[in-house]
C-alpha cells in the first residue's frame, strides 16, 4: 500500500507516465546515486537527463512544445512521487527546484520571446537558472516587505543593486530571476478589480522580477551557505547584485506586481517540493520495512514488535494523508488559484512535518545502522529537516494559516451566519 | 477556509445539495438542538424528517427509488460534513449511524423482498435499526474470530442464540441485522477465485447475517450501557437472542459469508462516521474563532495570541487533512472497494484522532466556558472520544495498517523489486 | 514501579504518613466511592473525615496545632498522591482545593485572631470555604489586571461590590476569601525592597483580599455553573457581592497587597493539584495493568500487545516526570519562593497535561468499557479536562514560561554573557 | 531561569563546583570550539585537560584519590549540565562517555591493581579507553542475550575472538573493555540471593568483562562506521578479536557475572550522557533566545511572536522536566540501584527525545542560519540525533519499561491490592 499509487484515481495515460518514471527511476537513475553526503555529479546528471528524454520521462511538467511531457498540474503528484524516490530522481527528470517553479512561471507569464530565450534551453537541460528573493536579514527573509533590493529606472535599462543568499542554485546557473523593489506607480493601472484585491491582501505591492543572465556585469556569485542539505548541486550561495544593467525586455510579467506573479510561482512550487520528498519518505519507508522483514527489530523480542509497527503505522497515515491533501491542492490550484494557494500553506506544513516524521522514523526503526553512512536514512534526514524552514516555516504557514481561518469566519459572521461563540449562562443570559 | 467545500471539485448537483443541506441545517435543525448532554427526542426528530424530506435534502445516500438523494459514495462527504455540523443533523436527515450503513448493505446485498420489507421503511425513518454484532469478553470484539452468539438450522428456520453488547439503537428499532456463527461447510461453492481470497485474507469464515424484526420472540433488550456520548437516542444496550426463530429467508447475504458482506459495511460505515464528526469538528471550531474574534483570549495580551493561532492553524490543518483522506478514501471505494476498505483504517484512525484534537483545542481556546455547560463544547468532547475506540480502535487499526504495510512491501521484494534493507559496511561488504 | 514511591528518598515518618494514608485510602475510602459522576455526599464526606482523625492521617498539610499532620511543603507530594489515588481522597482527608490553599494562606498571612477564627475551624472540617477571584468577561479571568470587584471604604468598614464566577466550593462554603480592587495608594509603604520588586515584576497592584462569611447581607450564591468535573460538591457558582459590609480585621494580610499575597498560595496550590491528581492518574493506569494483564487487549492477537506497551511506556514516563518536577518543585518552593512560583507553572502544564494522556490512554486501552460508567475511567477524563484550564489554562502559563525565559536570557546577556545568536557567514563576518 | 541551576538545592561545594565549571567552559573552552561538524583537536583536548586539572574541575565524578573532584552521583548533574554546555567540554573535562562510565565500574569493581593500572591513568586523562559491547547483527545489540564474542579459558589465560562494532573510541584507545560469552557454570555460587534473583531478571548469565590492551595481538581496529555524530574522536569502529590471549587477572569483576556488572555501569551511564546532552540543549535555547531577544522572528509582525513563545515555552518545559527526572533518578540510584536502574530507562527516553526536541526547535527558531554551519545547532542536532539510539533506542526502553509495570502490578494484585479491571455492568454483575 505504501509504494504505489491507487487504480483508477487518475487518468490511464497519467499511470502510464507514472509507471514509465518508476521503471526509469529505479533502473536506471537509482544504480547512479552518489553516496550519502555527496552532491550529484554534473555529468552524469546530463547523462541521465539524456537517458530520461529517450524513455519518454523528461520535464514532466514542462510543455510538450518545450520537449515535456505537458502533465496538468493536478496530475503531477503520482508522477513526481516516483521521481522523489531518488534524491536525485527529480535532477535527472529536470522536475527539481528552483528549475522547475521558475519553468512554470515562465511558462505562464513570460513573454514568448523570453519562453523562447529562457523557458525553451532549462526545459531542455541546457541551463539551470536559481530564484534571487532571499536577503540577508533585515531584509526579505518571511517577511517580503522588507525586500531591500532595488531597481531603478535609467532610460530603457533598469540598474539593480542587491544582496541575496539561500539563491540556491545560482552557482551553475545560467540565470537568475531576481526580485527587487521598484516603484509603486507603475503597477495596477489596468487591474481587474478582482486581481487588485488579491494582490492588496496577499502581497506587498511594488516589486518587479527580472530575467538576468548570471554573466551579466555586476552579479557575483558570493560565499556559499553549507547547509545540512547537500544534494542541490551548487548549494545556496550569496549573490551580488552591484549595479547590475538590464533592459527593458529583462521585466518578467508586469513591473510592480513582481510578489503578485511570485504566488504563481509559490502555490505550486511549495507543492512539488511536497511531492518529490513524500516520494523520498517512501522509500525511507520501504527501507524500515525491508529491515523489519528481513530480521528482528530491537532484539528478538516477538513481543516488541508492536512498538514498531507503531512507527509503521502511523508513517503510513503520515504517507496517506500527505498524499491527499496534495492531490486535493493540486485539484483546487486548477480550479481556484486563489484558495489553491492558500491550502498549500496546509499542504506545506503537513507534508514537511510529515515527510520528517516518516524518515526519522525509519532511522529509528534502523537502529545503530540508521544513524550510520550504511543507510542513506541519516542523509535523507537531513535533506528533509530545511524543508520544515525553506518556502516559508512551519511557524510562518501557521500564523498565516490563523489568520485567514479568522478572517474568513469574521466575514461569515458578517454576511449573516449566526455568531456561535457567547455561552449561555444558567439563568437564561449569556455572557 | 474552515467551514466551506471548495468550489469546482464536486460536480455541480453535489454542490447544490450540500448548499440545501447546510442551509436545511443551520437554519431550521440547529435552532432545535437539544441541551448539551440530553439525547434527541423522537418526536422532534420524526418532524425534522419531514421537513427534511420537504426540503430535498432527506438521505443523501439512499437510492432515490426509497426517497432518498441517490447520491454516489464519492459525493457523500461535502453532504456528510455540513449533516454533522449539527451534533442532530444526521438523525435529522436519516443518515446517521447505525440506520445509513444498514440500508447502504440492504441496498447492495439485500434481495427484492428484504428491500422492500426492510430498506423502503428504514430510508422512509418509519423504522429504525441495529447491527448486533459486538458481545461482552471474550466474544466478538476488536477480534470478529471470537464470535460467540450462534444460528443453527431447524428445518426451514434458523435459531439464533447469543448475547450482544454495544448494540446502538437497539432501544427503538425496529429490527436488528445479526451476526452468527454458522457452520462453515454451507459457503462459498460457487465464490469466483477473487471473491475467496478477499475472503481468506480479510475475514474469518462461518458466520452469516439475519435479518431479526425486534418483536421477534427471545429477543430482548437488556441492561443500557451508559457512554459518554449522549446523543444517540436509546444508547448502546445489550441485547439477548434466547433461541430466536427465524425462517429461511431471513438470511441477510449468503451463508456463511456475513463477514465478508459485514466488509461491504464497514469501510462506508467507518468514512460516513468520519465525515459526520468532521463536520461537527468544522462547528467546533467554528465557535472558537467566534470567540477568539469578539474577545480577548488568555488576558488582554495581545503578544499572547500567538498561543491560540498555534491551536487554530493545527486544527484547520487537521480539518484539511481529514477532509483530503475522506475525499481519497471515498473514490477509492468506488474505484476499488478491497484497497478501499485498506484505505478506510488510514482514514478512520487519522480523522477520529483529529477531530478529537479540534474540538479539545476549542474547549481550550474557550477556557472555562469550554468546560461549562454554557458551550456544547465540552458534551462535543464526550460525543467524539468514543469514536476513537468504536468501529475498531485506533491501536487495532494501526496493528492492521502496520502489518499490511509490511506483508505488501515483502510480495514488492518477492515479486523483484529490489532489497533496500542491507547496510554497506566501509570495506565494501554488507551486513 | 507505577503506583508505589521510591524507598529512601523521603524521611521515614513522611514514609509511615504516606504508608499510612495508602492504607486508608484504599480500605477505608475507596469503598464508600459514589458512582461514576455522582457528588460525594456530604454525611458520607464528614464520616470519612473523622475516620481519617482516628487513623492519623487528616489534613496532612495543616499544622498539628490546628489537628493537621504538620507535614512540610516539600513532603506533601507523596502523600497528596496517595490521597488523590480515590477522586475523593482530598476531600476525605481535608487536603481538597480550595480549602488546602486557603488553610495554606490563613496560616502564612491571618492575624491569630483570624487563624482562630477561619483557619481552626476549617482544619477542623467544621466548616468549608471557597476564594472568589474569578469573574465573568471581561473581568479578572487569566488577566488578573482586569478585576471588576471593588472594595471601598466606609469609615471603619469596606463595602464590597462584585460578581464572581467559578467560586468552586461556595455553595456549601461557610465563608469565602474575595479578591476585590481597592485604592493602590495605601500599600507598600513599609515594603522590602525586593519585596516591592516582586510585586511590581509579578502583580498588578491595588487589590485586597477579604475573609466574608457567606451569611453576611449581600453575599448571594448565584447560578451554578455545570462543568464537567462532578466530584466537588457544590460545583463551581457565580456569586454575586451587593454592597457587602465587612469591618476591616476582615483584611487578610495588608491593603493593596492581595495578588502579592494571592501568588504564596497559587504556586503551592498549583502544585498540590497537580500532586492529587497524579494519584489519580496512578490509579488508571492500574485499571488499565490490571485489564491488560488478564484479557486480551485490541483482540486475541499477541503481536499487537506492543501497541498497548507504546501506551503503557508513555504514560509511565508522564507519572514518573510528574512526580520530578513536582517533587523539584516543592523542594525549591520552600528554598525560593519566587523561583518556585515560577518553576510551578513548568510543573502545572507538565503535570496537567501528562494526567490527562495518562487517563486517555487507560481509557483507550480499556476500549468499550473505557468509555462507559463501568469503569470510572470516562468521568475521569471529564475530572481532569478542565485541570488545563483551571489556575491558568497551559497556553496561559506557557506564555508566562517564555516571556520569563526571554527576559531572564536577555539579563544575562546584559550582565556579559556572550550573546550567542549572530551567524557566523563563510566570509569571516556574521550577520 | 533556563540556563541556572536553582539556589539551596544543592550542598554549597557542588554549587561552588558548578560554578567554577560554568566559568571554565564559557571563559576557557568554548572559545577553542571545533567548527562544527569537526572533531575534537587531541591536542587541544590535552591542553584544555590541563587547563581544567588547573582550575580545580577535572573529572568531577573520578575519586580525589586518582585527580577527581570526588562528587557523590547525585551531585553529578549540575556540574555535568554545564560541562555538557559546550559539546567538546566533557571531553575537556575528561567526563566524556565511554571514559567516565569505565571510570565508575573500575572504581566500583576492580581490584587494586586494576585500580592502579587502569584506572589511575584514565582519571588522569593519560589514557583513553572504549567498551566493546555491540556486535554486527545477529550478535549482541539491543538483545544482549545474541553475544558471540567467546572467551575460553587455556591454562591460566583466557582467549578471546570476536567482532565489535559501534566500539565508540576505540581508534585512540589504550586498553578496552571486552564483553565476552563464558561458560555459565563458574558463576553464582557465592552470590547472595538477592543478587541473584536481581541477575535473573535483568540480565542473561554465562558472560564476562576483560580488560584488554589495545596492542595486545589479535586485537585489531577495523573499519570505522561514519555516524551523524562527529565530537566523539575516532568515530564508532569495528574492532575485531582474533584469539586474543590476556591472563586471569584480566577479568573485571566475577566471572560469569559480565551484564550483572555492566548494570552498574548502564544505569549512571544513560543518565550522565541525559546530563551532558541537557547543558547542550540549554546551549542550543540560550542560542534560539539570542536571536529571538534582538531580531524579528518569522517576519516583522508582533502577532506571530506566539508561534515562537509555543515553541520556546516547550523547550523550557523539556529542559525542566529532564533536569528533574535526571536529580530523581540520581538520588534512588544511591539509595537502591535496582530500582534507580530500572527508573533510568524512563529518563533516558524523556530526555533523549526532549534534548532532540529542545534543539530541533531551536533551529527552527532561527530559521534558514539555524539549518547553515553559520549556527551550530544542525550540527547538534546530528550529535543528539543518534542518542535515541544509542544505549537502548527509545523503543527497547519503552518494552522494558511497559513490561516491568504490567509485572509489578501483577505482583501488587498477587499480593492483595484489589484487582481494579473488572467493569460493573448495569443489571449488579461484573465482566
Amino acid at each position: 500500500m505504501n509504494s504505489t499509487q491507487y487504480p483508477g484515481v487518475y487518468p490511464e495515460q497519467v499511470e502510464e507516465l507514472r509507471l514509465r518514471t518508476r521503471e526509469f527511476i529505479r533502473g536506471t537513475v537509482i544504480p547512479l546515486e552518489p553516496r550519502p553526503g555527496q552532491a550529484l555529479n554534473l555529468t552524469v546528471r546530463r547523462e541521465l537527463g539524456e537517458a530520461a528524454k529517450a524513455a519518454g520521462v523528461y520535464a514532466p511538467h514542462a510543455p510538450r512544445e518545450f520537449g515535456g511531457q505537458g502533465l496538468a498540474l493536478e496530475h503531477w503528484s503520482p508522477v513526481f512521487q516516483e521521481a522523489g524516490y531518488s534524491p536525485i530522481g527529480p535532477a535527472a527528470l529536470n522536475c527539481m527546484a528552483p528549475d522547475e517553479g521558475n519553468m512554470h512561471m515562465l511558462n505562464l507569464i513570460g513573454t514568448p520571446e523570453q519562453r523562447r530565450r529562457y523557458l525553451e534551453p532549462l526545459a531542455a537541460g541546457r541551463v539551470s537558472s536559481c530564484f534571487a528573493m532571499t536577503e540577508p536579514h533585515p531584509g526579505a527573509g518571511s517577511d517580503p516587505d522588507a525586500l531591500a533590493t532595488t531597481a531603478v529606472r535609467d532610460g530603457h535599462h533598469w540598474v539593480i543593486t542587491g544582496h541575496k543568499r539561500f539563491t540556491s542554485g545560482a552557482t551553475f546557473a545560467g540565470f537568475a530571476i531576481v526580485m527587487a523593489r521598484t516603484p509603486e506607480t507603475e503597477a495596477g493601472e489596468s487591474l481587474t478589480p478582482e486581481t487588485k484585491a488579491h494582490a492588496a491582501e496577499a502581497s506587498p505591492a511594488g516589486a518587479t522580477m527580472f530575467l538576468v543572465p548570471m554573466d551579466t556585469p555586476g552579479v557575483r556569485v558570493g560565499a556559499p551557505i553549507h547547509t545540512m542539505d547537500k544534494y542541490l548541486p551548487g548549494g545556496h550561495p550569496h549573490v551580488h547584485f552591484d549595479g547590475v544593467r538590464v533592459p527593458e525586455n529583462a521585466v518578467l510579467g508586469r513591473v510592480g506586481l513582481g510578489f503578485q506573479h511570485a504566488q504563481l510561482r509559490l502555490g505550486p512550487a511549495r507543492l512539488t517540493h511536497c511531492m518529490r520528498w513524500l516520494g523520498l519518505a517512501r522509500r525511507a519507508l520501504d527501507i524500515a520495512l525491508d529491515r523489519g522483514n528481513t530480521r528482528e527489530i530491537f532484539g528478538a523480542h516477538i513481543s516488541q514488535l508492536g512498538l514498531a509497527q507503531e512507527l509503521i503505522a502511523a508513517s503510513v497515515i503520515d504517507i496517506e494523508t500527505s498524499d491527499a491533501i496534495i492531490g486535493k491542492c493540486a485539484l483546487l490550484l486548477g480550479a481556484d488559484p486563489r484558495a489553491g494557494a492558500a491550502l498549500s500553506s496546509v499542504a506545506k506544513v503537513h507534508c514537511s512535518e510529515a515527510v520528517y516524521r516518516v524518515i526519522d522514523r525509519a532511522v529509528q526503526l534502523c537502529g545503530g545502522d540508521g544513524v550510520s553512512d550504511g543507510l542513506p536514512l541519516a542523509q535523507y534526514l537531513n535533506e528533509v529537516r530545511p524543508f520544515r524552514i525553506y518556502d516559508g516555516a512551519t511557524e510562518t504557514h501557521k500564523w498565516a494559516i490563523a489568520r485567514r481561518a479568522s478572517s474568513a469566519r469574521r466575514r461569515e459572521v458578517a454576511a449573516g451566519e449566526p455568531f456561535r461563540g457567547a455561552a449561555r449562562i444558567n439563568d437564561g443570559g449569556q455572557e
